[in-house]
């Protein structure tokens, strides 16, 4: 389903991976799913997300057919992973006919705009925070609270649902004002939940086939506590000795259903592996995404005559599964030199750009890696995500740090109490 | 109607800039400004693109009023400059209800999906290429012109409207078939075009008062030559004479308003500022944008605990001038911690958080900037988008690069064609 090929092993000392190192990293990152540290690891094998979510829909089956806006209030890890995901499937024909929306920005003119044309009959509203003290997300749950009168009757809070974590402000919440109200685990952190029931609810509700998700990512686990995809230790290898040299990654994704993945991954990324180590030592890899081919038009000189401080992951779909549309057959006068791609495929096209691009900054020594997918489904979608979340808990091993935790963050949110006190005072 | 403000002056020498070297740099802007390498420096002053786009407007009123679609086939510099400044300031009362489109990914998901409500008898093409030799955009112009049937009759001409560089093919092609085109200056780049007839017209069919934004990059022009913008400068120096230490430049944008925007300063920088120097060394500044406080919850982790390598530009809206909506005064059980914003409004919100997470990252010491924008309109952005130029200029000095070219994307075209000659073997 994805073919992963890497372009590393160079003829550079750099790029030497010892056989003893990898089997080092397999040993760490076995421990630490062993410790529980992060409950990512079991959610591919974890029924209790699918049950409750089925038996949730189960129960409220006419309601949710006349549903025509699934409206998420969350912001990062509560909305990243499951936007990313319907952008990479919503051409599948049994996706629902749902307008999945997120309230996650406080700005003034977005908010106005989202709302505009939704009204409380046909919307479910689902607030995801897994501590429940997002000041985002509060504060936007207020607006809806009051905008849509949700706490008028017991008919109205049927259109509301809250996803949060075990014992968390939240729960409390919902217990008290009787809100249906799903939990997960506290060791699942938001960049890495959307296997949980944060992903799995609001995507069963659009229809897709979740449990291929979970096989999907099932599948890629299976193999690497199997030692069948070694090319992600390598990966996390190179990447993480390498981190003064090749201190930023480009995810380079060429189709534009990859958008939001790109996000996600910059999320990912960014708050697991920006960290003080051990040792205290400042330390990180740095995502940088783009969407190919528009930013070859954008960003690409800078990756071929800038500094050499970029590895760059290719991730493309397989051109033969979109034989359509094509590049028209036509030859225009004065224009002729642009005759070489007529009678291909666009998507022919874009896959030659890719390829293009990935040998050209080759020659330049950029390190690159190539994933392939054949067919965006659930299952290779599942499989990506999970692909990406196992890499990371490496990368974090080799760069010596927790890539579970976000303490740079919290010195903002306290000035930002300060600042409002202030104003009253 | 827009502040700037550095906080790079602190007292470790790296942020010493002498007057020296400020009026060294002010000579060479001078001097490359007389030497005609860009033709962008004289944009807010030439009344042509104004005079041209008018005519053609005034000559076509009854027809252009009947549009329900601009489409731009165009990629890269040709589409992300008008992008931008139509998402900054959609919100003007006058912006006519025209649909603005881009064709610029070759993505066949993508295309069909653009096209598939669009019919010709209310649309406009324009095709954008200043070489005329952008493969994406001349197959996505087949595309459309085998589509809709463009060139069966004199009536369907009229839908169809060229911008290019002066003697380029295309502008030869268009007077072969009889198609209003439209010409620019060669020495006019992409990346600095917006403010010629590739974003006047346009935005002239739009309804935008196009000469309040001329008005308002000449002021920021008239100043920076007049030495009352000297900030430019200093930030041009502190950025390139620290290029090893801080050689990533974030813009931090407080407003889903600037996302578009955010992808053209990412274009506008990488494409400029990652180069050869004179000396054949690999130089760059690495753009990335980011949107508040969303990516609080993605990116700012990485840039309190990662590397030291990044500075750090705030760019938002001055929070008076959207005073609704507010955020309920509610009080909700478990959930009171969330009560000190209760009765702010949302602008309030998020200016207090881009201030906040300013003050926290000055306390680890990176270097920030922050542009103020009072109220977002025509001229404001036209400032906006001088400045950045001007500072694009300023920086490529300081790197010893020529910001103008991009010679680092050939060798993937090269190779593009030669996988076409492959396949047809």
């Amino acid at each position: 389903m994805i073919k992963f090929r890497e372009y590393f092993n160079k003829s550079s000392q750099i790029y030497d991976i010892k056989k003893d190192s990898i089997n080092a990293l397999f040993r760490a990152i076995c421990d630490e799913r062993n410790s529980n540290i992060s409950g990512y690891y079991k959610l591919p094998y974890d029924k209790k997300s699918i049950l409750e979510s089925s038996s949730y829909i189960k129960d409220n089956v006419k309601f949710l057919n006349n549903i025509s806006n699934l409206i998420i209030i969350g912001i990062g890890g509560s909305s990243l992973g499951l936007k990313a995901i319907d952008t990479m499937l919503s051409h599948l024909s049994y996706r629902k006919n749902i307008n999945l929306k997120f309230l996650e920005h406080t700005d003034p003119i977005k908010i106005e705009k989202s709302l505009k044309k939704i009204k409380l009959s046909d919307s479910l509203f689902i607030v995801i925070s897994k501590s429940g003290g997002t000041i985002e997300t509060l504060s936007l749950m207020k607006y809806v609270l009051k905008k849509y009168k949700i706490f008028k009757n017991e008919a109205n809070k049927k259109h509301l649902c809250f996803i949060t974590d075990k014992g968390s402000p939240i729960e409390s919440f919902g217990n008290f004002k009787n809100i249906k109200t799903l939990t997960i685990d506290k060791n699942i952190g938001g960049r890495f939940s959307v296997l949980s029931t944060i992903g799995v609810l609001p995507l069963m509700i659009l229809g897709y086939r979740v449990d291929k998700i979970l096989l999907g990512a099932r599948k890629i686990s299976n193999n690497f506590f199997d030692r069948k995809e070694e090319h992600i230790l390598k990966k996390a290898l190179f990447l993480g000795n390498n981190r003064d040299k090749f201190h930023i990654n480009i995810l380079f994704s060429y189709s534009s259903v990859f958008k939001d993945f790109n996000s996600w991954y910059v999320q990912l990324w960014g708050e697991s592996l920006g960290k003080l180590n051990s040792f205290g030592r400042k330390t990180a890899l740095t995502p940088i995404a783009l969407i190919g081919s528009i930013d070859q038009h954008s960003f690409l000189q800078l990756i071929v005559q800038g500094v050499m401080d970029k590895s760059v992951t290719f991730l493309s779909l397989h051109q033969k599964s979109y034989e359509k549309p094509k590049i028209p057959n036509i030859s225009l006068k004065f224009l002729e030199s642009s005759n070489f791609v007529n009678g291909s495929s666009f998507a022919s096209l874009l896959q030659k750009q890719q390829l293009s691009t990935m040998e050209a900054i080759q020659k330049e020594g950029v390190p690159t890696d190539y994933i392939e997918i054949k067919e965006l489904n659930e299952e290779s979608v599942g499989s990506l995500i999970m692909y990406y979340e196992l890499l990371t808990s490496a990368a974090g091993k080799v760069l010596d740090i927790n890539a579970y935790d976000q303490p740079g963050v919290e010195l903002g949110k306290k000035i930002l109490v300060t600042k409002f006190k202030e104003k009253n005072k």
